[in-house]
Parts: structure tokens; C-alpha cells; sequence
């Protein structure tokens, strides 16, 4: 039976939406009730995706809209490009579709960002809904109305703010997913409770191993209270000019990790797991936190099966790297570091210093 | 001397700005003075343009920004599409742009649209100015914010909204224009008195052949008063929900047009001239103004200098070209039509009668 455990609410003015999370909602027309009905339902999707959720979910919009399109992208962070997106365009014009048309990016991060991002310039703004698979995608990219593509020389470098009208996290979509990427996810969960709040931070020590074996209750509070944290820092700061900032913990060394590698030799989740330890680290280096509070983290990564030693790209490499990233402005490198249990800010860090850190955990 | 003749304040809450209407603006570092300073300034432009006018705006620029860029995109609404674009983008990461960056928009409505929208994706949004160098940029894309490029299957097909910073409209930048493009700004100025301020077209009606001379009086009333009247329409209606609409007066029939008989063979102007001939018509025909009115409105388009006969493309051909249009949500075709003098709103129309329409203004 489907079942909605929990509703959160994002809070954005006109554009607030929900976020329903539960068992068994991608078979229920109900899940759906907030949307405007009539109009085209456009899926976008992968075939791998499709081929485990697709058909339940069209059957469901079937009752809701006046036709409903599917649209299979190439799967990977490598098709997170405009030509991908190119595709999404030619079929929303060739099926005649208009401004009343609304996509459902039914996947993972990458379907979530380039379906949103097709949303946004769509006719200058068309509406879309998240219907995220994997746990990363229901802790991160339901929240925040980030969207994008990459560029060759920087990740998410094209893109626009866009909400979605409706988030669906249905945790059936998990049981399919490979180990590797629940893990992945979980990197993410525990950004959270590092950056924003310590009980939870101790919930999820306490309940890792539950987590890891996919219990339901346990990954419903996961994804739940992720949610809300996120949604808490991102309606105080929705174009991320300051506060969200914090939300990239880990992820100026988890960027360089990625991109030095090549795009999917890491899971995005496994570079942010290492770089959370990096981050860590340097956060204890600038006397910020105390040195066992690191250790806390740097442990609760490597128990939940994450990287903790990052791959040796030389010094070059990973200032070239880390400069790249969106958050530089010029100057200094600035990165996320944690202040204590359950407070992150963004902070200038000298070169010398970044690298410093690299060198002690490379692999 | 430089000398700024009016501000048209644009209202759109934390997305306000100034549109600056003068002479010899360009030259003037002062024109620039309300920007933030520091980071790069690009030059977004066309090789045509830039041979008259990058020179000067690049030296004033260089006196408040730490680097300026300049970019020469090829010229021509052929060339509105996602290639031209990710020139903006290789460049502006080959050089290390980051958030900070400033892009100014120097040429016309394609420069405009495209740098508009190169700045709304760049790195999920940075500031842009526009600097428009024709008549139509100039009573047109400085207001409004719609950014966009072509697909292949529709104008304008893609896009967002996002406002400029600051416009400068430099009216020493209309005297290097050909007359045909005089010409068909003329058409969107004739616009603005038509939909609303019967006291304006009067005014265009008596002064319309200093306005051919380039009078710099006359011209520089012309754009400010089709700002205000623009502005006044987009501050009640920032995302085109309703009201907004009126601004089309003249599209649905002027986009097939341009479409039609492909893009560049007449200019957007002249097909919009054109088709507001055959809009005035229309609402002749559904009653809601006396024939004399479209009269009038006729005359004066053709006093212009502008086409008040369209293209043979055939009755199927302009359907589904109008049906193309964005207005269309599906059902029947709608257009803008006059309610009386200064008065007008969007009205769904048979098929029929548009192209009866149609059919007797054929050349």
C-alpha cells in the first residue's frame, strides 16, 4: 500500500513547493494532486530508470494530463550536456508542446538538473516536477531549485534557479539501487548533520548500519530530516549569496577529486565523502574545531564505506582544480569549513595551507 | 558633450534598474556609475557594431573594472542559437570569469537576447548591461528582461527572464544606422501609442518625418515614452501571465511572416509593422473598433515606410506558422487586438477568420 511518512515544505514564496516522502507513491494518481491537471506530462528519464519505473508512473499521469510524452536521455554525468538537453527541446516542440506543458524528471541527479534546467529556459519557464531515484537526488537535488549542465572546463557551469512545483521521493525507487550509490548518498546525509546539527550527526552514528542495509523508517528519517535541514539554510538564502554556501562542505576538494579524475571515476557522493574528511581536517588546522571533533567525522565516513584518502593529482593540479570551482572570486581559495558541532562558514584559506591538507591524505 | 537627457526608472522590486537615454553616453565613464566596480567586464558585441563603438566603451570601461574582455559573435538572427552562445561561455571561462563578472551587451536585439541569456546561465546568473545600438533594441529588448535564443522549430524558443542591471541607449549609435532598421523600430514605437496612449500616437503621427530624419528631440521623446509605456506594462506583469501579452500586438501575424519567408528576409520590424496592419483589421472585423481606427493605424504604418501587404505563403502554411506562436496554449489561435484608441487585450480567434485576414492583405 502506498503510503505518504512524511510532507515538508519548502518555503519560497510564490514559488514554494512540497516535498512528499513515503512508499509506493509513483503507483498512486494522488501523489500528484497539488498539480494543475490537463496539458502535457513530458517524463524525462533514462533507460535504465525507465525500465524499472517508468511504465507505473505514465499510467498514473495518463489520468491526470491530456497526453503523456517519455523522453530517454543517455545516462551519466558525461550526457550532462547541452546536447542531451538539445534532445529534451526538439521533442517538447516537435510533440506541439506549450507553456502549459509540465516535465517530470523521473532519475538521479544528473535526469533532475538537466530536466530543471530544460524547464527553466522551455519558452522562458515552463513548470517541472522531481520524481528523484537515488538516495543522493532525494537528499540534495530536491531541494534548492539548483539546475544545470556541465561545460568541458567546469562542472554545472551553465545553469539557472528554477523550483519545482512538487518533489516525489518514493523510497521504492531505492530497493533497485546499487550499493556504491547509496553509499554515495549517504555522504550527503552526513554533510548535514556536520554543517547544521549535531543530534542528528549522532542519529546517524547511531543508525548507520540500518541505514546501510535500507531499512525503511531509518532511510525515511534520513532523507526527511535532510530535507529539512536543506530547506531551512535554502529559503534563508535562495540565490545562494551567503548562508547556502555552507551547503558545499566538502565539496571544494570533492570537485577537484571529481573533475581530476574524469567525471564518474568517483561517484560525486564518494568525492564528497573524502572531501568532508579533507574539509574536516582543515577546519582543525585553522584552530577552528578541536581535533577529535575531525577524527568524529573522518571516522563516521569511512564506517558508512566512503573514501577517505584522496587520489594523488599533484599540487598543480588541485590549486588548478579548486580554483575552477564557482565558490573562488578571484582571490584567495575559499572553502567551507566547520566551526563546531553543527556550524559551518565559508572561509578565505591560503594555497599553502589547502595544499598542506591534500598532502596528508593522499592515498 | 555627453549629455543624458532622461531616466526611465524600471520598478521590479530587487530586480530594478535604469534605463539612460542621451547622447554620447558611451564616452562617459559617469553613464556607468550606479554598476558595483572590480571583476571583469565583457563586451558581448557583433563585428559590425564593434568597428564603430567598442573602442570608446572598452577605454571607459577600463577605468572600473580590473580586466575587459571583448567578444565578436557573428552577426544576424541566423546566428541566435546555442553555438553563438557557448562562444560567450568558452570565453568567458577561458578567462577565468567568475560570478563577478559584468557582461555588456553592445549591438542590437540578437546581441542583446544572446548576452542576456549567455549572463541568466552563466553560472546560474550574473549581471548584465545592456547597451542597445538600434532603435528597436532601444524601445524593445531594453525593457522586459526576456533573454532568449532560436530553435530551429520556433523563435525565441528558448530563453528566461533576467533583467539587466543598467541600459544605456546611446543615441549617437542610431546615426550610423541604415535607414531600413530606423524603419523598423519605428514599428515597435508605433506599437506602444497604439495598445496604449492614443496622445503618443498622435504625437507619432505629427512628428513622424522629423522622427525619419533622426531629429535628436524627436527621437529621444520616441524611446523615452515607449520605455515608460513599456515599463509600465512589464512592472504589472514581470512573467507574461496576462497583461504583458498587449506587448504582441502585431507578433502572431509578424512572427509568421519572418518565419515564413525565413529569417532576415524582412525585419522583425517590418513583419511586426505589418502585422499590426493586419491586427487592426482583425479587430475591425470582431467589432471591437470602427473601421476608421484601423484606417488610421494602416496609414501610418505605411507613412512609415513600412509593408502593409504580406507574403503569398499559402492559408495551411500561415496556420500552423501562427500556431507556432507562444501565445497558442493549445486550443485556438490568440491575438492581441485593439480595443479603442490606446486600448487593446488578447482575444482567442477562429481559424477562419484570421485567415480571412490574411487573405486580403496578400501582396
Amino acid at each position: 500500500m502506498a503510503q505518504i511518512d512524511e510532507r515538508v515544505q519548502i518555503d519560497l514564496g510564490a514559488q514554494s513547493y512540497e516535498i512528499l516522502i513515503g512508499y509506493g507513491l509513483l503507483k498512486q494518481a494522488s501523489s500528484f494532486d497539488r498539480l494543475v491537471s490537463g496539458g502535457h506530462a513530458v517524463v524525462v528519464t533514462n533507460p535504465t530508470v525507465a525500465s524499472f519505473f517508468a511504465g507505473s508512473l505514465i499510467e498514473v499521469l495518463r489520468s491526470r494530463y491530456s497526453a503523456v510524452e517519455v523522453i530517454e536521455l543517455p545516462d551519466g554525468e558525461q550526457h550532462k550536456d547541452w546536447a542531451s538537453v538539445s534532445l529534451v527541446f526538439d521533442a517538447l516542440l516537435r510533440a506541439q508542446c506549450d507553456r502549459k506543458t509540465t516535465l517530470f524528471a523521473l532519475g538521479g541527479g544528473v535526469i533532475g538538473d538537466m530536466t530543471g534546467f530544460a524547464a527553466a529556459c522551455f519558452m522562458r519557464g515552463i513548470s517541472y516536477v522531481q520524481v528523484p531515484t537515488t538516495l543522493l537526488a532525494q537528499v540534495d537535488s530536491s531541494v534548492g531549485g539548483k539546475t544545470g549542465i556541465n561545460h568541458p572546463l567546469g562542472k554545472n557551469m551553465i545553469g539557472a534557479f528554477h523550483q519545482p512545483r512538487l518533489v516525489v521521493a518514493d523510497l521504492d525507487t531505492l530497493e533497485t539501487l546499487p550499493q556504491r550509490e547509496l553509499v554515495a548518498g549517504l555522504a550527503e546525509v552526513i554533510k548535514y548533520g556536520a554543517i547544521a546539527d549535531d543530534a542528528f550527526l549522532g542519529w546517524i552514528e547511531a543508525n548507520l548500519e540500518a541505514l546501510l542495509r535500507r531499512d525503511k523508517k531509518a532511510l525515511s528519517h534520513a532523507i526527511t530530516k535532510s530535507c529539512r535541514i536543506k530547506a531551512h539554510v535554502v529559503a534563508q538564502d535562495e540565490r545562494e549569496s551567503g548562508l547556502r554556501a555552507i551547503l558545499n562542505f566538502g565539496h571544494t576538494f570533492g570537485h577537484a577529486i571529481e573533475a581530476g579524475l574524469g567525471y564518474g571515476t568517483w561517484l560525486h557522493g564518494e568525492a564528497v565523502g573524502c572531501g568532508m574528511v579533507l574539509a574536516a581536517d582543515l577546519s582543525c588546522r585553522l584552530n577552528r574545531i578541536e581535533r577529535p571533533y575531525a577524527s568524529r567525522i573522518h571516522r563516521l565516513i569511512e564506517r558508512a564505506g566512503l573514501p577517505v584518502r584522496c587520489p594523488p593529482l599533484g599540487s598543480t593540479r588541485y590549486l588548478d582544480l579548486m580554483r575552477v570551482d564557482k565558490k573562488s572570486d578571484g582571490g584567495d581559495l575559499r572553502f567551507v569549513v566547520l566551526d563546531g558541532p553543527g556550524r559551518a562558514s565559508l572561509q578565505r584559506v591560503p594555497d599553502a595551507l589547502a595544499l598542506e591538507v591534500v598532502a596528508s591524505h593522499v592515498a
